[in-house]
């Protein structure tokens, strides 16, 4: 049809949204009605991935022969001014248009006239939005996923400088067993390496194409829908059309997958504040993650971690939000589906921040004078240690020692019992007590239970995959750098 | 204290936070960190509660001779300059102070030099904080449920011209029983006006003073706390400091009132939304509360019904997020508490445009030439009708007269079942079976059923206290009228 | 009517399900589905509601000569019967008869014959699920105020005996400013106080009497329905119809409720987990609300806490269960709304059970042999106070000490704060500098500033309404003693 | 060690839950606490799993001659005979036995004696009920996919028998464009396949093995885990103890998934009760998934739908209360987390007994008659064509028709809207206007329009991959036959 006589340039009917729609409709809207309605202001972000799809889209409607090579090349063109236009802030985003695609797709046609107008041939804002949000998606998930890792090599990093570290492990936050710092460091590491791979299962089903659904029952022209998924870079097209323009799956998968990020955040922030309070002082964060008060002179506030706690509340939120927002929608698009984005851009900041911010709080940042990192979290081990010995962290390293001389566990777990009761009654640690008083309890105890009782000798001891000791730390640490480089 | 000599006027230490928070820092905040922490961008909009409050409480001072009545007027006069400013688009808010509070100190402060310095005489941020978004929050109230009458006089309004019109009452969505259009409106009516009685339970807790609570202990200055909450007209002050700096249960309050409003409208919008489908066509909106489609030329579409329906999701998702905010918190206040705003401010922006937008697509505008209201919902009550009369929606109505006959409810129910199946087989009402066929189910029916086997029968019918019965419905309408205005 | 001849009695068609919804249906439900949809074996326990309900309504029938006194005298003596059968544990609940209501009425109609078939005379179900449900709730309210206020006389105990204990208080989990013991339990107090004064707001929500709305539309019998409200205490009617059927709010404001009742038990819960880890050392909780480790043998873990905690998430979880339930149902009663029962039952469940353990844990029990009460929580004042000399929590004492001798607050800031890093540099309190040391920061300082610098001194000083100086705090509890008694 | 002279068998120390926990313990806990705290009312549904780890273990333990190959022969037999007792229903559980992993060991050393007392070697609780959880819910996860392709396939079914019958496609529940019911009912196997997919990526991150985590730190004997790992088909070991222990991650992923599920079902029920009212009598459901009305004799109300729209709320609130749960918990265990039990074992119950039902609402059950299923949801065809015959659903097939005539999309969109405009105050359809009235709008038109503008003429224009041309849903539906069987 490229050869078919061109009509003249008409007036262009996207001058503001109501004509877009058409000669139906009776009365302009009005301003509320159109903040209430239009999305330009949040959605102009996916003005990349809206040129990049339209572009694709062209490109397929000129191989397939339903536009005009003349008509891509002019969409070429006037796509490539757009963009300057957009990157040097000259664009003129208008809230008549009510979203970026009408948006862009206007200024096309006041650029090169009927190519402009032919752009939309096959295709509706329906397909149109859901596939500039995947495209966006999926570049901002690549970005999380390196983020994710940039944190996992923090946390590495501190860890590789603390394997013998000993803190108490607390289990109900009371004092459970002695661990390795570096250990316990790790655990977050295998907390966000989950998070980067459900990421990744997230992309999959994020990288689809749907354009080519059209409004809800596909289209008339013979696309190729194949081929835009190619060029895009997508791993294969929704299958259904009226799926196609419906689906909000993958948003609240990415949602759900982004809230249990900042419920990890969480956990690590709850505890470095525990571990800043002067009762336990066992480490400090660099002070430009912290403020200070207007009233009181001495404070020194985490206020970092604490933000990412309640940060949390707001990732979460959307989520919820999101599910509410999908909840009983029957097909195909509904407008409220416009409700998506805001939810899951602010998702999106949110996790980026708080990644970048953690990854720099918990290793620090290159000096660029040394090319050392520097200003990561400072670990006071001594204060680690001295809690490690209160509430008789090796008290299991006893009972596993009477085992060993033959008593089945739970005999040795009550005969510890009554030894700990002892102990708490004199005031003394369990490696306090006589030989007499702790064979008092079992004849089979002998000088080697001295080694055993020592933090050094309970971390040590727990020498199995997985395992505290520092053998174990050391593996999992060469582990982790294989993987994260 | 006030005849002390005067310091002289020293450097500003709030140019920036930093130095704000005093010689105990030892390194400048990034960027990142600055921008993740700081809050002025939208605690902002707290402006003019933060300049009342902090007059209330310097009057409080003078009064008390905690500050010299020069101060006072000082501050009145910086007060003055700086809401001039903002109102003029002139003050220059810094990222680099923070949050609203630290900006307008550090202004004051330079236009009037130590006068400013004395106003955070026996305060803090925190409980500074905690009485602005009280006292904004406290006005925004007072909008929504103004807010919320208007919306219900459109109701009403709508109401008193449809009181005979006979749409069918649904229950499951199946047809149940006739009822007036009137009836079904005020359904909406007793459910908004539960929310303003709720708002304004919610109002009395907002409406509490923390000022004085300071950090988090109180404060040794003689501060008259009951002064300055009756300056700023609110019912009482906070009875403990701690509780007073810490407590987010209005926000958590008043955000489920709001989400309790928006289920409402989104109940009120699936209806709007089925009633406009073409099966029902039982009304249409004004155009300029729809929009077209880009690519089906005959669409016109309920956005703005749509879009109320999804923005529930996002309310909803607010209340989540600061539940989950607030959960764990130890006392007193902590930085997760700046999490609060965000999701109240969203949340009260979406309220008040979705009851102004609500109001004004239900029961229409004034029309300045003609001093009518004109635009509001258009009513086909034909299509209602002719929906009522399928169903069988007059078969209760004639279980009731069995049972006026005499017979047990139960073994009414059961003989009027049979009457519709036969109906049903036939493809025709329980009004077009013949007296004969009727009578084979019960003897007892006579030629006066038909009457009661009409719409207009059924609905006259049901004439008590709340019932569908058009005296009854005007008789609520009167009650309404009297209450709203 | 009443005098009309009677029908035999017919064969009770209730005896089923299917058969109660008459001879429409032309198969029976299969087993699975009949578990799916049947609510019996949760809603029982609206058994006394349900029989309190219908009593009412068949008086009002009674006595608006609906049926005969005969009737009315047949259903009162039936209801006493299975009132019986259900407390000695003898009724047979049929999951074949769905639900609470069909149960009894079914019962009632073997007992008494046609009279139990005309109870259900102006009913439905719809409404009479609603009337069960908000009398029950009615209730349980009644019984959570009581419990709130309970669990607030515990804490006002404890507090009474503590009112010159000091503890950190804490900003950021930072040593921010000594306070009184007494005067942190009270801000639970007012916590729980407010909770109490919501529930008695939702109360008034609760209890107004859907029952006469019947399926959706009101009712053709001449029913009393004020007389029915009055005769079970409700303060009013539901004025519309429709909305009585298909009004949830009150489920869901109660769940917020009582979500935030949960978020401040989470609160305290955290604090006393946090003062019981070993490095604080606070308090102690009676062993009964500890449980020990099946491996480590010296555990003593705060489960009770930790699992209210939990709890917190399964309460706020329910509330959004009910929310999502009702987004988006069009008028009037669905069946999705069977679902509300569920979560209500659970959030009631779990809101008793954790206050009635929260104050027996906090206050302790009465000793049946001394009359005293014991096994409250255990104070460490020693540990408390040594936490409170850490921190430099009178800094801002110092602070306001400058200010007195006339520097401006801000400029007093920042002089503290240089005294706080020299005192940091030597590791020493405030009250530890010397004279001379405090003195180069400013000449003011004199003799008079330790008195300021001690933990009493501090204490006394914040002696302003609200503030934690023990005279305010005995004035508070005086203030709660004469209120809860 | 397992040559060593064995103990006499001592007293059964876990004969009650105190005694298990150790000497430490003063006093016995309360009736209330006990229930508070146990678990074993719901976590006895875990009893395979928990014999199934034990014997995993104690296999593992014999072969790395930690036990004696007679303890593991004795074990092996006291948990046949537990096994045994279960199943018959003779198993004692009892609540002082806090839970499930107590009232089976106790059990199995009141049988075995010492072996059984040996099996707690180098495990704790925290490990095991990970590993019980994870193993359970990994069978689960297996059922439900199998049963989200049983679904898909009663789709399927349904849509191979409907691939001409055509209704309109909605988009804001206006009518849009003509579809292939069997290409809509193909939506939704999208999305239960997505569904699928997603819980076999849950599984992979469920079926990893915590056990050897012992309490927090790992353990001091020499345990082969992924011994233990390979008896229990799971694919890895938890690389790090602490996390190994308290990562509930699994259970919030697969709630999310389910939440998805949910959704999907809540948009299928919502379409399904829209298409059952009586406006537009699409579809009817067998009886036995509605119910009727206890008061309107003509009701057959679509229940089983509505409730299941209704459970997408229950399941949601779980997801939200889980991710409250762990918000902010410190590492490691915490006691928190036994409440990941219940809302996980309710959605699972949710999830399966809804698929299940809606599996056979949608295609039928199997007749062991005939051998054909029968009884699934019966489709009225000419209802739907009506339907789609409203609307002016082909005048996007107007617009394209124009484009093929040369004029650009934007032009011919806006022509066909005045085309539009004229039909619908003419009251007629596109179709119905004459070839000059078409002329009139643009000259191009030709007789050949009428065939574009028939609904068989849009449905067979729209055959591109995904779309809904009867060509296309066969070759999707073959796709889908080779997939499921």
């Amino acid at each position: 049809m490229s050869d078919l006589p061109r009509s003249e340039p008409s007036s262009n009917q996207l001058a503001t949204k109501a004509q877009a729609w058409s000669a139906l409709f009776s009365e302009p809207m009005s301003d509320l009605v159109k903040r209430y309605t239009s999305s330009v202001f949040f959605d102009k972000r996916l003005w990349q991935a809206d040129i990049a799809g339209s572009l694709a889209h062209a490109e397929m409607l000129a191989a397939q022969a339903i536009i005009a090579p003349a008509d891509y090349a002019a969409i070429q063109k006037g796509m490539a001014q757009i963009t300057q236009e957009i990157e040097a802030g000259q664009f003129d985003w208008q809230l008549d248009l009510e979203d970026v695609h009408l948006n862009i797709e206007a200024r096309l046609t006041a650029l090169v006239g009927d190519a402009g107008k032919r752009l939309h041939t096959g295709r509706s804002r329906n397909d149109q939005v859901a596939t500039d949000v995947r495209l966006w998606l999926r570049g901002e998930i690549d970005l999380i996923v390196e983020l994710l890792q940039a944190l996992q090599r923090a946390l590495v990093e501190v860890a590789e400088n603390n394997v013998e570290v000993i803190l108490p492990g607390f289990t109900h936050l009371q004092v459970a067993q002695p661990v390795s710092f570096a250990h316990h460091l790790l655990a977050y590491v295998e907390m966000f390496e989950r998070d980067a791979q459900r990421m990744l299962d997230v992309r999959k089903r994020v990288n689809v194409l749907p354009l080519g659904s059209a409004a809800l029952a596909g289209t008339t022209y013979p696309l190729d829908r194949e081929r835009v998924a190619r060029t895009l870079g997508m791993e294969g097209v929704c299958q259904n059309s009226l799926d196609g323009v419906s689906d909000r799956d993958f948003a609240i998968e990415f949602s759900a997958a982004a809230s249990l990020v900042m419920v990890h955040i969480s956990r690590l922030s709850e505890e470095l504040i525990i571990w800043m309070s002067q009762n336990f002082g066992f480490i400090k964060i660099a002070d430009r993650f912290t403020t200070g008060s207007s009233i009181m002179p001495q404070k020194k506030n985490p206020d970092v971690p604490e933000l990412a706690r309640g940060k949390t509340g707001r990732v979460v939120g959307h989520l919820m939000g999101l599910i509410t927002l999908m909840k009983g929608q029957p097909l195909a698009y509904n407008k409220d589906n416009q409700e998506d984005k805001e939810p899951l851009f602010d998702t999106v900041d949110t996790l980026k921040d708080t990644l970048r911010i953690f990854a720099e709080m918990v290793g620090g940042q290159i000096n660029p004078h040394t090319g050392c990192k520097e200003g990561g979290i400072t670990v006071n081990a001594a204060a680690m240690r001295a809690a490690a010995q209160k509430g008789y962290a090796t008290a299991t390293d006893l009972a596993d020692y009477l085992v060993k001389k033959g008593l089945p566990f739970r005999d040795a777990h009550e005969t510890v019992a009554h030894a700990v009761k002892l102990a708490a009654q004199k005031g003394v640690d369990l490696s306090e007590l006589s030989l007499a008083e702790l064979q008092a309890f079992n004849p089979s105890v002998a000088d080697d239970v001295f080694a055993v009782l020592s933090l050094e000798g309970s971390l040590n001891a727990r020498n199995t995959l997985g395992g505290t000791a520092p053998a174990q730390v050391r593996s999992q640490l060469q582990r982790h750098r294989a993987r994260l480089g």
